[in-house]
């Protein structure tokens, strides 16, 4: 079963130095954090913004092509956890038929606030997503923690 | 009239603290500098090292994408400068028509090196591209200057 998500915000984690884009669920209370990397959590916060930049991004690239080719990014969703890796797919509709995409949830999430697409995650993957310290840690952060790059 | 270009390398700016794609006339000596950021230099790199990444990049999920669809990346064109920011389009062709997507050139050339698309800049481009002193600098690099990313 596919659980609706929002972006909720991100974090600078010093621990890993990797960004954390958190999101939860939009008719509920759980949280899945995903560790990403400093492009994507840019980019992702210039969507946030609605940062209009002089010329496209990489994500605004996947964007423009897909509006060229008459295709609807129509969601993206989380799909798995292995190994602290993080797997997604970009659903794509030409209004006959669906493709799917292998992609990187940063990658997806980037393109998904850019087109308004809806984020989904497998049920699954909420139950196996953090350990007890990240909870811990994730409770305890204060609201000017997310402030950084949102 | 477009001229097809290579990759000849990239050299870290420390003036602009950016990166500059070296492209090279495939058949003649004319090179065209392009100012890039990291992100897309890094990609670049793993291109052209043929580095597999465990996952996508976001240039692997463009390639991924088009390949999807069905859709060939035929060529891309560096198309114009205007106030120091370069222009380029990607040419895809889904077997029956072109469509043509603006793009930073950077990206351009790291979907083309991934999909072994042919590189063009529009001839005028070669005539505009560059300052005296910039030209000076170019023909006193020594080949070690090249070897930090590639």
């Amino acid at each position: 079963m596919l659980i609706q998500m929002k972006v909720e915000g991100m974090l600078f984690d010093p621990r890993s130095n990797m960004y954390i884009l958190l999101l939860k669920e939009v008719n509920g209370n759980g949280t899945l954090p995903i560790w990403i990397g400093k492009p994507e959590a840019d980019s992702i916060a210039l969507a946030l913004g609605k940062v209009e930049t002089p010329r496209p991004l990489t994500h605004d690239l996947i964007k423009n092509i897909a509006e060229n080719l008459k295709i609807k990014i129509s969601k993206i969703i989380v799909t798995d956890i292995q190994d602290n890796t993080y797997y997604a797919l970009i659903c794509l509709n030409d209004g006959k038929k669906e493709t799917l995409v292998d992609s990187r949830p940063s990658d997806a999430v980037a393109v998904a606030l850019r087109v308004n697409a809806p984020i989904f995650v497998e049920d699954r993957i909420m139950e196996m997503k953090s350990s007890d310290e990240l909870e811990e840690w994730l409770k305890n952060l204060k609201p000017e923690d997310f402030g950084n790059i949102m």
